[in-house]
């Protein structure tokens, strides 16, 4: 058989084959991107779908309008108000089939053969891959302990022109870091200078562990004139309340948003909106604060082990920042004192250990870093991190 | 903002124009897609989403495999055993979000910029739409009241070596035609003859109104070696059970499914599990024969209805095949005494008139065919329908 020639940019994951080495009994997984099914609400689900059942049959079940289901959107606007994002209504914002669909969509809208789009290094797995897909040639801007360089990344715009520039500045996969608030203002005026587009992908922005992060680049770009028209903002309830919904939102110029809208009645017609009348009357009902809280006590605390244990256990041999959000320790292997330093050949050792991780070259869409590595926490109750960090000691 | 290449390919629809009138007060419409809300089964889908989040509320909110929530699979592969499709294991399918997404799915992995895709003139407007995106040239197949002519399309197969076939055999939108058992051994003979790979999209199959249509080409398929693997076979809750859950499926070469889930995963990562997990105990719990008892009952009574009045009220103004299942009438204005011809300016008329329909020209991709109109029965009480189609009578 014969397939299309974009096939040919993709390459299966190099960490699809370290996933088939965890079915091994006993093994303590750090390797999962996946929020903790623990955490989630499944009363307020409940109650959230039967209301939705018994008052919007039809608007639960018929088909409906490509751009979203009203009262979720309306919900979703009142949500991304109240965590300071001012000024966004419901027309502002397209619902998606999770914020990969959001991906998917920039790069059906955007993304001719050949175009140049930025991305940090490291960025999501699934961003490259997707962006990859539709022709796109991506340029990693290199990131530290605050982000995205912001200096290197001008840089890089000024040569390259890129059709967009993506970004996850807050707690992003892998890198868990944030993005300084000075920073997060020169992206925004760079923006406007380059006249150049950005999307923040925000998934993880509400699992923060202390102090709130600085306000996202939508709510900053309020303040810089001429950067709100530049600027995608992807949402997601995937990480605080449940990826099954597979609900998320991208906030954006009206223009943008029309094309994308075109090209999502062609990928799924709609997001099911079974699940956003439920997403719609869990959000209605109040409950998502409570949910939000729950969860970054839970996540602050494995974060916490997690990060105590690694230096306890692996000392000199790695170095991290730890991490104020998210799901993810991002870490170096330093070869200290001989050490092992490449992560994927630390990750083999550990497996046989009884420990998983997945190594962080594959994250770079170039200029693979090969001694690093990501660790989550998310899954794994405070008991198991300390054995399980313990096993990692033993292994570098 | 500069877009992608690939939207110069599609336009924004005619259609879209003609909804826009659809509000008025009082109008009748026959220019719909959907089925009739009141047929779903609420209580149905209540029960079984309680049941999924009371049994497994881990697999219905969590994340999921790209290609389908296993229990799902299974369902689906006995439901299409049970349709005499035998042989269709859990494995032999992907779940995909709606059909639409499977259209979707066969572009993204199949159709490189130029290719051509040989489909039905006229055929499903989103699947012209959503394969131009890709870069197919389409290349229309002439329809009669027995579906696709094989003779025609043998022809067109020779001449273009389309990277496939896509046709609706079982009472497709807008045609409403049934693909005659002959016709349909024909396509699976020139399948293996010429090499050339055949998907057929059947969300209304199970629609049928007196006896069931002849066996899929999928069912078929087992008695002409060699073409199950030239056989792609697109499925649906959405006319049956819920637009809203968003579930359909697809069943093909393993080769290709697994093209397919590469290419899903980064359209949106999986179909949401939430309504997965509910279809697959609404299955489950042995429900869906009433419910298609049901609905093709009142579907049938609808559709006679339609067909005695457009025979009363515009009698040699108008030529169609009744319809033997699925939604639509498919219908051809013949001029006769001089009253109008054209299904656009019938249109327009008969909102005047208070009674909406869609024109059939924008459902061809080549050579339209500016006489011909597509009316739906399928959300419209009986007196509604008398009513409306004497409005239209008044129109032409």
């Amino acid at each position: 058989m014969q397939f299309a020639d974009r096939l040919n940019n993709v390459e299966t994951s190099a960490i699809r084959e370290l996933f088939k080495l965890l079915g091994k009994p006993g093994i303590i997984s750090f390797a999962g991107g996946f929020p903790d099914s623990a955490m989630f609400d499944v009363d307020g689900i409940r109650e959230a779908v039967n209301t939705a059942l018994t008052e919007e049959p039809g608007g639960a079940l018929q088909y409906g309008a490509t751009e979203g289901y009203n009262p979720l959107r309306e919900q979703l606007a009142a949500f991304m108000t109240s965590k300071g994002n001012q000024g966004v209504t419901a027309n502002d914002l397209i619902v998606t089939t999770g914020s990969q669909q959001a991906l998917d969509l920039l790069g059906k809208t955007l993304v001719s053969p050949g175009d140049k789009v930025i991305v940090e290094g490291p960025t999501f797995l699934a961003t490259i891959q997707c962006f990859r897909l539709y022709g796109a040639q991506l340029i990693s801007a290199p990131v530290d302990g605050n982000g995205v360089k912001t200096d290197e990344l001008e840089k890089l715009i000024e040569e390259h022109k890129p059709k967009f520039v993506y970004l996850i500045p807050t707690f992003g996969n892998p890198s868990g870091a944030m993005l300084s608030l000075e920073r997060r203002q020169r992206v925004l005026e760079m923006a406007v200078k380059h006249n150049t587009l950005i999307v923040e992908d925000d998934p993880y922005g509400d699992l923060y562990f202390g102090e709130a992060p600085p306000p996202s680049l939508l709510a900053l770009s309020a303040s810089v004139p001429g950067s709100r028209e530049l600027l995608v903002h992807c949402g997601s309830l995937s990480k605080v309340l449940s990826p099954g919904l597979r609900v998320g939102w991208m906030i954006g110029a009206a223009e943008l948003l029309a094309k994308a809208t075109m090209c999502k009645q062609f990928s799924d017609a709609h997001t099911s909106t079974f699940a956003q009348a439920t997403a719609a009357q869990y959000l209605k009902a109040g409950r998502m604060p409570a949910t939000l809280a729950k969860v970054r006590a839970v996540y602050a605390e494995r974060a916490t082990t997690m990060g105590n244990a690694l230096r306890r256990e692996l000392g000199d041999a790695i170095e991290f920042v730890q991490p104020q959000g998210g799901l993810f320790v991002w870490a170096r292997l330093t070869g200290a004192g001989g050490k092992v330093a490449d992560g994927g050949e630390l990750a083999k050792r550990a497996i046989e250990k009884g420990v998983a991780f997945v190594p962080g070259a594959p994250f770079y869409a170039t200029n693979p870093d090969h001694a690093t590595l990501r660790l989550s926490f998310a899954t794994v109750g405070v008991e198991k991190i300390e054995e399980g960090v313990g096993r990692l000691g033993a292994a570098v």
